[in-house]
């Protein structure tokens, strides 16, 4: 039996097809901009990745932010619940999933079941979001995707003092004037991400095995700032972006 | 005996002259760009203005949140003293003090003596500021001076959901492009604003008589949106950017 999932995500579509509860046949991400519908697009890549059909779909759920703009889906399942599935699967070791998405940020604590024992969440406040480093990265004229490569370069790590995305970018300008180099900036804002990051975490209380998911655990520039303020060391995947979806195709085999 | 007072703020130099601790002299705002020297500037002014020359100023007090940079000064006094004094010379009734300005806002609580009996700040974001102010009217393409006209002229007052500056952009981004009126989003900005300080304000209590001081208190938009949120009056004069500057003087008199 075939399930799908999707993520309906701020800045992204996500989705995974898995086979009987285990196996990930195939999985797409979309970059949701204005006017496109992503989600269409993130279905008929994991479709043509398969070779399956809609009708050898048998049960399809959606999760995320823009779960409810998916009226084809057979239900809507919460994005702790999936990430916690995601995760689990995957790392059937991780207590702890800091997941850091486009606008907001989460802390999972996981048991040993992979069910969620706790959670905090920060989606009222732009920093420590994927949404802090588009700022940062627009600023300094890099795409998101150069920031990891960036930040590995960095000698001297410039410290960003503000927490506020707004005036962080200010700093970030100032400093940029005043000659500091964009690595030493880039692993600054990497930094600050993970600080945010980290004081959530530690209101949840870490546990090891610690992950990350979310769009922004590709960036080794935020996971290695993160790893030093934890002082852990954290489980990451090329699937950090898709657990959303993965759990909502594992929650749809349950369900049916 | 003349005493000068020199408030720096993040974005404005003002200075006022005093004589013999009573009556305002002369006063100054100037618009700290980058590269030009906003003090300097604004001493100039307010010696041009009242005639007088830098021999006949007695005393000189400077505060805000560049005053180390002015080492001419006899010495620094905090703002929150800055605005206490100040209010209370040009209100004696004040009991509530809400400081708007560039980047940060503080209520304070005033005693029957003028002096502070309580304050709380908020200097860590952006939202809730002036600087929230100038992203939204950037946006907009308005000068700041024209936001409480636009406002004024609002027929259905845009509701903008996020509190944070940088998700409140966007949503204010995506509403412009849906078509909603210009007047009625800088309303809905005004009240966002408006809100942030109200819930400052409710935090140190709301006793009248309620006054406004810092460089947000000449935006009536604010001012008037704020009114509604605490339903009292508000008073505010054209004195209300120079409060902090008054206040350096007052006790550069009270010093001598
Ligand atoms: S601190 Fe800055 S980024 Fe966070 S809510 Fe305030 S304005 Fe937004």
């Amino acid at each position: 039996m075939f399930t799908l999932g999707i993520d309906i995500g701020s800045t992204t579509s996500k989705a995974v097809i898995v086979k009987d509860g285990r196996e990930i046949v195939a999985s797409s991400v979309v970059i949701a901009t204005v006017g496109t519908d992503g989600v269409s697009d993130a279905i008929e890549n994991v479709l043509g990745e398969s070779g399956l059909e809609h009708g050898d779909i048998s049960v399809t759920f959606a999760t995320g932010y823009g779960r409810q703009t998916y009226p084809d889906a057979d239900g809507q399942v919460s994005e702790l619940t999936c990430h916690a599935l995601g995760v689990h699967h995957v790392f059937p070791d991780a207590r702890t999933v800091i997941d850091i998405g486009g606008q907001d940020a989460k802390v999972l604590a996981l048991n040993e079941r992979g069910r969620m024992a706790n959670f905090v969440m920060n989606d009222k406040c732009a920093a420590g979001t994927g949404r802090f480093l588009d700022v940062m990265a627009n600023i300094l004229k890099l795409d998101i995707s150069q920031l990891e490569v960036e930040a590995a370069k960095a000698l001297h790590p410039a410290g960003i003092s503000n927490t506020c995305t707004v005036f962080a970018e200010s700093e970030v300008i100032s400093q940029l004037a005043a000659g500091t180099k964009i690595p030493d900036l880039v692993a600054g804002i990497c930094k600050s991400v993970a600080s945010r990051a980290a004081s959530l975490a530690k209101r949840v209380g870490v546990r090891e095995t610690v992950c990350m998911s979310g769009g922004v655990a590709r960036n080794a520039g935020v996971r290695k700032a993160l790893e030093q303020e934890l002082n852990v060391n954290i489980a990451s995947c090329d699937m950090a972006q898709l657990m959303g979806a993965l759990g909502a195709s594992l929650y749809a085999y349950e369900k049916a």
